[in-house]
């Protein structure tokens, strides 16, 4: 067995990304998870980590796992399509890890949109994937747009005007292909915040800044000790409910899966069925024209938007996903940090569940 | 020559809605539109005011018949499909009046998602159509969910951080069907306020609210005369510019239609060619599984969230085009309320037309 090294020092060790993927994956398996599927998991996990998304990379992986050992996740779920036509299908996880039900679904959307022009998957029976980017940029490979809804798994958002959490952060990301630019690629909660940087706040006792959450009385909630006693503020006030709502309806109603108050809160409960809703939409951008022509048109918005003229103090006007995208390059070579707690906390997992633990170094 | 009754009262005439698309039509035909497009013009526009979307309606009429008159609509135009697969199209809509461009994207994309499940259909070369739900809406009637994109006819809103504006407000709408429920209908800007929701602050002389605007020192601008000296605001900072961008690269760049600096500013130029973008996407429920399932579903959601925990001093919770819907049946029992201003400013066009005017009265 390694050693890791750092994980007693403060500073954020940093691991290389095939080193993360594949502990990610070790310890999936060590759960039963057959050894192509925790592969194919470590892979996404740890490509969340090295774009950034911190929030939905290895971090989850004790939550993973207490849920895999409550028996709340199937590993050797039958995902399969459970409707079909020429430009749109529905996707039953049967309860596998989300991460193999969302891959399934933007595989199959991607080939249907290559014939149809466009194409809609929706999954059922899924479960918590990770960041919405992910999906919305596997098509781009393909000279494809993609477009993905997810259903939050725990409500924090009430209708506007209302204090019962009936809706999630439900996100929207979409990726658009560029040529010598970076691709476009939103990723965004419809809430103020995601529930994770309330969490993040708290860990670090700073206070919140007014308009991310509001108490019982619709006062602002500046504590993130008493986010339990508050709800997350959707952006553009009921802007931000209509878009949660549709988000939900479109990633979760319409293809059968969990909404409203049906939604399981993942954070409290690892054991029952989350029925979890995601949906991508994928379009194919050789059924519009050339390709080339498109991308050479988002490379000239790119350069209008970055060269515009900038408000006073501001040092860079950034597109959606260029951060991320520097991010990916800067952690490839030099390797991706890891908080020093949680590294602590995977070494404390690694121990109990008997694997080779992680180990710090950029692994190049 | 009908004589219009109550123009000279400051109270709001009220219009029936046969009354008030005739009167569009006839100011439309009266131009030389060919008259089975005035009617189909007049009747979107007409349903645009009867819902109250009032920005969006007869409003616009004296600004298309100057565009009109200045050689800056194609009357006779050659609407067409230039490129197509099972589950896309692009409409090029040769210059015509953006109602009868989008009417016919919507139309074939239903069309097409009867077939495949699901379609996406952009349009070039249109022109401003009135309200973004309006679209969104049609599917409805189909069992079919909408989801409409397009690009604002004039550039308001400036990257986050940046003072050049090279984006609109670009509108997302979408329409779910519901069952005994009125469909739940989302029609929003993605900045905090739509430009005509400032015009109309400056007509009354109010001051609008902090969060709408800012001035080039980036400090909040509150009176709306002062309007050209600032931006409009994205809903919840960096996400609204990332939504903004998001749906002009579908609804403008997607369809090789005006994007960035290429939008032509239909308030300050009644001449050039818009190149105008919109993008509707059709799904349908019956691909999905049971429609009455669905609408069910929605029916149980709506009734979650109205009857749900209301913050102090909250009334009542509202579904998107909850509020919406209920105009519509009001306004069609006892007509729709025109402010006098323009009652007055539509006699007047009415006269240098030749046409005979708006005459006012429920019309029931």
């Amino acid at each position: 067995m390694q050693t890791a090294v750092s994980s007693n020092s403060s500073v954020s060790p940093a691991v290389g990304f095939e080193a993360l993927r594949d502990f990610i994956a070790r310890a999936l398996g060590s759960q039963g998870l057959p050894s192509a599927d925790a592969a194919k998991v470590g892979e996404l996990m740890a490509q969340a980590d090295l774009q950034g998304s911190d929030g939905h990379g290895v971090i989850r992986l004790p939550q993973y796992i207490k849920r895999i050992r409550a028996g709340g996740i199937n590993l050797n779920p039958d995902i399969r399509v459970v409707s079909e036509r020429a430009a749109c299908a529905i996707v039953d996880g049967d309860n596998g890890m989300g991460h193999l039900v969302v891959s399934r679904a933007v595989d199959l959307a991607i080939a249907k949109a290559r014939e149809a022009g466009v194409a809609w998957v929706s999954t059922r029976y899924s479960n918590h994937a990770g960041p919405a980017s992910l999906y919305a940029r596997k098509p781009l490979e393909h000279d494809m747009i993609g477009l993905y809804f997810a259903v939050g798994n725990a409500n924090h958002l009430p209708p506007w005007g209302g204090m019962d959490m009936l809706l999630s952060t439900n996100p929207i990301a979409a990726g658009f292909p560029a040529g010598d630019e970076a691709p476009v690629v939103l990723d965004m909660a419809t809430t103020v915040a995601a529930y994770g940087k309330v969490k993040a706040k708290a860990k670090k006792g700073e206070m919140m800044p007014e308009g991310w959450m509001i108490d019982r009385q619709g006062k602002p909630l500046l504590d993130p000790k008493r986010a339990d006693e508050g709800f997350l503020l959707p952006i553009g006030g009921h802007k931000g409910y209509g878009l949660a709502l549709m988000v939900g309806l479109l990633a979760g109603t319409l293809g059968g899966a969990a909404m409203g108050r049906d939604v399981v809160d993942f954070n409290a409960d690892h054991q029952s069925v989350t029925n979890t809703g995601q949906s991508i939409l994928v379009i194919d951008l050789s059924a519009f024209g050339d390709p080339a022509v498109f991308k050479a048109s988002v490379d000239a918005l790119i350069q209008q938007i970055r060269d515009s003229e900038r408000l006073p103090g501001v040092e860079r006007i950034w597109l959606p996903g260029e951060q991320s995208h520097d991010r990916r390059e800067r952690y490839a070579r030099a390797g991706i940090p890891i908080a020093a707690g949680l590294f602590a906390e995977l070494r404390e997992l690694a121990d109990s569940l008997g694997i080779t633990p992680l180990v710090a170094g950029s692994g190049v």
